[in-house]
Parts: C-alpha cells; sequence; structure tokens
C-alpha cells in the first residue's frame, strides 16, 4: 500500500493504473476510521481492481464552532486499518496542499441542502461538495463509496454527480452499529460512558419508527411527535432536528410513503450524532 | 466529423479516443462561429489528436432580461466552420439534454467574479463555470481553448480549474479582429450599419490605453478618465463600465503595472460588446 501526500503524487499513481485498464474505487473519509470505513474500503477493494482512500480532516465543512481542532486523528491506525481492509493507496494531504492562498471555487448544491445537517450547518455541504469534487478529480474514480449514516450527504453527493455528469458510480454502504444499534462514528470517541449508554436512544427511537411505518402508520405529524418524545425522555439527549422527508429531494412529507428518509440530529452531551431510518 | 447530441454518445467516441492513447482537445462555444472560434479550433486541432467542438446556447448564463431567446444560431453554418477548421467531434446538446428537470448543482467561483461583467450580469458567472464543468466532465480534455476577449471569463475558468483540481489545461487564444479593429463576436450581428460603425471606438479607445502606458502613464484614475471621455464621444456608444485591474485577482488598481487587465463593456444600441487589453 501506498501513501501519497500531494495530488501530484496521487495522480501519477492513479494515471499508471488507468493507463493498464484497471479501475479505480475512491473512499473519501476524514480519517479516525472505525469498522464503518472499514466496510467502505472492504467493498471497494472487492468492487474494483484498486482502491484509494483519502484521509482529510477537510476544514471547509465544518462551522466556526464546530470540532475541526478537536476531530480525532490517528494516522498510524487509519494506515493499518486500510492496508488490512485492502486498500492500495492513502492520500493523505495537508490542508494547504488542499486549500492554497486565495482559494474561492466552490461547488454546492441548492435545495435538497436546505433542511436537515444543512440548517444546522450553513457551508456545510458546500465544503463536503467542493472538496469531493476536488478528490474526483485527483483520483478520477470508477466508483466512490459512501456511509449511508450520512444520509443527506450521500443524496447530496449522488445529486452533485448527477447534475454535474462526473463520469463514477456513488455507492452507499449500510451503517455499521455498535452492539446496541448506536451508528459507527470517529465522533462518538467523544463520549462519556454515561453518554454513550444514553446516546443508544437515537437508534432505539428509529427502531421504534421503522416498527410503526410496518404496522401501517402513514401520519407524518404523528409520528414525528412520537419519536421527539421518546428522544425527550433521556435526559442527556437534545434534539437538533428529527425529520421526516422523501428520500429524493428530502423535502418534508405529511404522508409517510416510499422511499422515506427519518433523519435525526441529536446531541449527546457536547458531541452531535446523526442517524437514520431509510424507507425504500 | 461526428456529431452527438447526447452526453452518452460524445462519452462513448471519446472513451474511444482516449483508449488509443489519443490526446483531446476541447473548445466550448455557444455556436454561431466567427473567425475567433475558428482560431481556437485550428489551433486545437493542431495540439491535439482529437479536437471536440460543443455548440450550446447555455440559459444558466443568460440574465432574465439578456438575449437568449435572440442569440443567433446557424447550426449548419458551424458544421461546416468546425468541420474546415480540422474538428473531429461536435457535442451539440440540447437544454433538456444539459439541464434536466430538478437541476440544481452548481460550480461558483467567488472575488474575481464580483466586479467588472459580474456586477452587470449576477449568476452569469455561475451559469457559465457550471456548463464548462460539465462540458470538461463530459469530453475529459487534455487541452480546453478559450477566446481571451472574454478576459473575465478566461481568469474564472483559468482559477476554476485550478482551485478544483480539473486534470486539463485552459488554453487562452488572442482576440481576432475586423479590419477596423471591432473584436469578432457572435453579438455583432446585432449591430446596424450605422452601429457597427461606431462599435469601432472600444477597440480604438483601448489602443489609445496600450499606446498611453507605453510612453508611461501609470496613474489609473487619470488613464480612466481619459478612456470614458473618448469612449462618450461616440453619441451611438453608453459605457456599462470600463475597469483598469490587475491581471490575476482582477482587482482595481490605483498604479499600473502589469500584469493589468483593461476591460470595458460598452453599449452600441441595445447591443452589449466587450473588449480588453492584457498587459503583461
Amino acid at each position: 500500500m501506498k501513501i501519497a501526500e500531494t495530488k501530484q503524487e496521487t495522480r501519477k499513481i492513479v494515471k499508471e493504473w488507468k493507463k493498464q485498464g484497471l479501475s479505480v474505487g475512491l473512499v473519501p473519509t476524514m480519517g479516525f476510521l472505525h469498522e464503518g470505513h472499514e466496510s467502505l474500503i472492504l467493498k471497494s477493494a472487492a468492487e474494483n481492481d484498486k482502491t484509494v482512500v483519502s484521509v482529510f480532516v477537510n476544514p471547509m465543512q465544518f462551522g466556526k464552532n464546530e470540532d475541526l481542532e478537536d476531530y480525532p486523528r490517528d494516522f498510524e491506525r487509519d494506515c493499518s486499518i486500510c492496508r488490512k481492509a485492502g486498500a492500495d493507496l492513502i492520500f493523505h494531504p495537508c490542508p494547504q496542499e488542499m486549500y492554497p492562498a486565495d482559494f474561492f471555487s466552490y461547488v454546492n448544491v441548492d435545495r435538497i441542502t436546505e433542511g436537515l445537517c444543512g440548517s444546522d450547518r450553513p457551508g456545510h455541504f458546500r465544503g463536503v461538495c467542493t472538496v469531493v469534487s476536488k478528490l474526483f478529480h485527483i483520483t478520477t474514480p470508477d466508483r466512490a463509496y459512501f456511509g449511508q449514516k450520512d444520509a443527506q450527504q450521500l443524496a447530496v453527493i449522488k445529486k452533485m454527480v448527477q447534475d454535474l455528469d462526473f463520469d463514477l458510480q456513488v455507492i452507499g454502504c449500510p451503517t455499521v452499529r455498535e452492539a446496541d444499534g448506536l451508528a459507527k462514528s470517529s465522533r462518538n470517541t467523544y463520549l462519556s460512558p454515561e453518554e454513550r449508554k444514553a446516546a443508544a436512544v437515537i437508534h432505539r427511537t428509529l427502531e421504534y419508527a421503522k416498527e410503526a411505518i410496518s404496522q401501517g402508520q402513514r401520519d407524518a405529524g404523528e409520528l414525528k411527535k412520537e419519536l421527539v418524545s421518546r428522544i425527550e425522555k433521556e435526559p442527556l439527549a437534545e434534539i437538533d432536528y428529527i425529520e421526516l422527508v422523501d428520500g429524493e429531494l428530502l423535502q418534508p412529507v405529511k404522508v409517510l410513503k416510499k422511499p422515506l428518509l427519518i433523519a435525526a440530529a441529536v446531541r449527546v452531551g457536547k458531541t452531535r450524532l446523526i442517524d437514520n431510518y431509510f424507507w425504500e
């Protein structure tokens, strides 16, 4: 497995592969890899001749009061996980390599970035779309792998690829969970033992939603009320949002029908966690 | 020479070329080709194994009160010019092919799009950057050719390519002019004989600027005043802007030094014409 810190070196390696007719999968990450990322790398390695993992904590997608400085990092561990999962190249640039002085070009997806995490985190998806566009241009993948845990991000990237005619396939992969159902996230490391226990309320509540729908619940307002009340029963949890939206344009719905996304962002202590249930 | 109306067909042809190791040049146009475009196609054909010309009047770069509907079109003539100049493929999509329903992803370059044409034409450069990004993704050129007549557009595209890591070279080509110096433009066709004659004032004035600088003029304010007064002497001409800006970030300067862009937008009758002098 190779490690490249520059765009130039990364391009050179990928071009050599492409010249040999090899297919390339990309797994964009912010590092501090967990089993969720691992599942993406494994899938990419299974579906492509070569797999690139990018490890880059992207400053542009963090708001001013967010956790950019504190975001956990462990590059050595990341390397070892990538190697075991079958990655062929890690692209690990410094911020200056990605954003030199006088950087002011951006990619933006409107509408589906307005609600959910977009309203809490202005500029977040612009940062995501911009860095992912850059990564696509640098690594020219045939397939790119994203976790379904970040459901809005996945929808936004899919839309961007479709609208801007990127010639690649975006592949969403199932959320990997802890034993109690908590979605794997690099941010789980922030949680105290008590908070960690409390955080299970999110998935438990989404499981309740799934069950209610399977039993015929079709009223979005009623279901939302029930979900909110279930999360509010957990004293350590504070809801950022819980929304029931259509699974394509992510607009709020009144009547529940497929494809439906139920997305939640909940603060447990100071840690903001997201999760979702997708009915398709 | 082939003509493709769909993205899919265009991709297929270009991929076949790339598989053979051939280099590809792209000349993005809005059609109604003149000798300016012709010079771009000739240069691309000389520098690349294959040349793609896109012919697409891009609705996204026109403002609400601009000339989208009236913009001149003559596809048969365009084909004949492309063929003679050495193009291998024309990509000629319909608006629906480029912008299906529910299109809402955009590429934007800030700062250098704020002044000059950007302040007169809000959204114009967002439209340009978005369509050019799409064309780059569809045709994957090694080199892309743009006229220096649209100096701000050229600077914006260069910045976009640099910031977003498009893997291609942007090549600016000299403005082609009529005998009296008027820059060739598809919009010149709008001019009445009287207006056509009056329009020569733009280049004449920029030539004066060039001469004044070569004789040591370094005061931007003084020179601008003189340029404005020279254009105002032409009764059929009305200045949209005339600006003296640095040649990279396009910010107004007080003291003239290289690289310097003197850019003018002038209405002659109802027709908005642009031209510039680049001191480098």
